[in-house]
């Protein structure tokens, strides 16, 4: 692990480009195309191969977490300090927020937007906490018993995930608080954000618990 | 490898996951396009990502058969009880069936449903017989050269047989009992199943019998 | 290596299931969509990830060619006796022909079929010459750099070349003889297939000089 | 690493053989589809393919630039002397030439042509900006965490970059100046392209300046 400033850094980068491949690869696609699952389905690819790419890279300096319920989960597991729970989730929010941005800019739309797509109802908020639970899941087992597969793991949970939820998996409180500042294919609601990072908070703890007892450290992996 | 209860709960949850993933992918992309390959398409890359994800992060703890006919397979190798054979096959059955109905719930959908889709005649039949006997070939193999690449294997070829066999490629009693319970995108209506099942079965014994001569034990892997 | 029997008959299950899994995949795509770009894309995927299967559960056997083209450039290079060549020929065009005819069984067509897709001209030979010459050079590079990679490798590069090249890149005079017997989306005149097969020969060999200067053996890998 | 001569050859092959794939899939998507998404779709995969095979086929034997961004930010980290900069950014660019008119001449198109595609205005040089300095970022922490991976990495940034900026994510001199040279898909009018090398020198330089910050030497990898 790196000192805290470089571990900072690299969670406002991994999280800014997350959100720029996220919110870019959407507009270009429903630029491109009158098909919504075409559309999707490009957005799908470029979402799980940025983030296969991510966590390889910049893992190593910060893990690479890019998301606040990952980091409550370390947390709670004592890999993170309070203090430095707190700044992960703060540059993490921030980072989301200028990646964003710049695929504004990039696509040459206004940088400052609010999202009108409405994302409310039961189904919505138990997709996501499907989707977290699934993703704390996964990524729990991999550190368990083959931590160099994590970043391709995240990235298929993801490519998976886009489809198999009705809310397109958003997993994560900061890429959530970003996405409500984009008024494109990826945008949800800000109205409708608190309800959506709570369902990811409750998914993730329900997560760290069952994995808790799943994944014994007596285990030898296979 | 685990404690009983353990390994079953990872079958349970393993092929709920596979389900939800199967089904719920299907019904986002027929609601999203009027283009069946598209819609087959994006089904394919949810199932196969998330069989990558689900046999990387189970294996370790229960094998991560997810499929009565591998349970099957691997009982005639020695590598599973009789008893355990009948309690794995059990919770996949379960785990299947309960993932469908996560599907349903996050889609706002009736829980329970019976299939129309009516999938019948030799060449469907013959179609789960190419499938089986190519996945359990492509199990036996991969353990025997290179357990680590299992889970990208059997995703792999999942991708491919969606592709090449008339049905789709179910390849799986658990996920044949399962998708009659969804009258969306990936069912199969319930009279249809048992031969599905039956066709299944042939396919994973003669993968057995081919696959014992193919690979013998004194071959070193490359 | 196994004995010659089980070395023959990987060969002859491995070139079967490629073009089961090549015609097959065409038949399924034509079927449920009008636009030919995403029927190729289907056909593509399915093709590159069976690629990435056969090749690492066959590979260890028989060294997984499924392709007279590969199986000569290896005689060249001293790693298979004339004998030996000509049967590991033989059981590809065998396995090939049985690969179509399985997959014409499984969707319910005649079983036997001649291709009447018109295949022809210079700029169709010359992508054969250069798919090919590409094929040979990354498995030549492969087995000298990263032996573990060629499987992918191989996936890969055909993903790429069905759409780099103007014939789709068969690559592969076992695949070009069993593909002149199907008359559906991967077939190929069988008038067209000799001139096919002479550049794909053309292709090899000149890689085969190429890669022998530019891979010193003395190098060592990075 | 090989000796100059075969090391230039590297370069050209592999730099031919991308903008090959570039060119001539840009070429069969749009003939074969109205859609441009799905066009653009086929076009990403069979790049994204192709430079995960020619990195990791020539990576040992020239370092696998095929960039002339990538080269410059290699000398300027003392892994280059400045005639073997001067030779490598020579053979990226004849050798992107040559791969263009491969792919025309497999497409039975003119060999010489230029490029009437309009790219410019800030939108599109910030993505080129953007574009850039994430693959040098990508290839910096790659090499210094796990090189192995490198060629992934660059396949799956590419496959993204390709639709999260607006210019598609050319990213690379060599493959600007040779694209310029083919009035197809992919190409570029002529006069647009200094800016988008420009743009394409800033952002690696940028890259370099904040990984050499983020990625300290004492650091050990996971």
């Amino acid at each position: 692990m790196a000192d805290l400033s470089r571990r900072l850094a690299a969670e406002t980068l991994g999280t800014a480009l997350l959100l720029a491949t996220v919110v870019g690869s959407g507009i270009m696609a429903e630029t491109l195309t009158q098909d919504i699952a075409l559309a999707l389905l490009c957005n799908t690819l470029a979402t799980g191969a940025i983030l296969v790419v991510l966590i390889t890279m910049l893992g190593p300096i910060s893990g690479a977490h890019f998301n606040p319920a990952v980091s409550l989960v370390m947390a709670m597991r004592g890999e993170l300090k309070g203090r430095e729970l707190g700044l992960y989730i703060l540059v993490q929010i921030m980072g989301g927020m200028v990646g964003v941005w710049i695929a504004h800019a990039m696509f040459a739309q206004p940088l400052l937007q609010a999202s009108t797509h409405i994302r409310t109802g039961g189904s919505q908020l138990l997709s996501e906490g499907v989707a977290t639970f699934g993703l704390i899941a996964v990524i729990l087992a991999g550190i368990r018993f083959r931590t160099e597969t994590v970043p391709w793991l995240v990235g298929l949970y993801i490519t998976a995930a886009y489809w198999f939820t009705a809310s397109t998996s958003f997993a994560n409180p900061a890429v959530t608080v970003a996405r409500a500042l984009s008024n494109t294919f990826a945008g949800i609601r800000p109205v409708d954000a608190p309800l959506f990072i709570l369902a990811q908070f409750l998914g993730a703890l329900l997560a760290l618990a069952l994995m808790g007892w799943l994944l014994q450290p007596q285990d030898k992996p296979a």
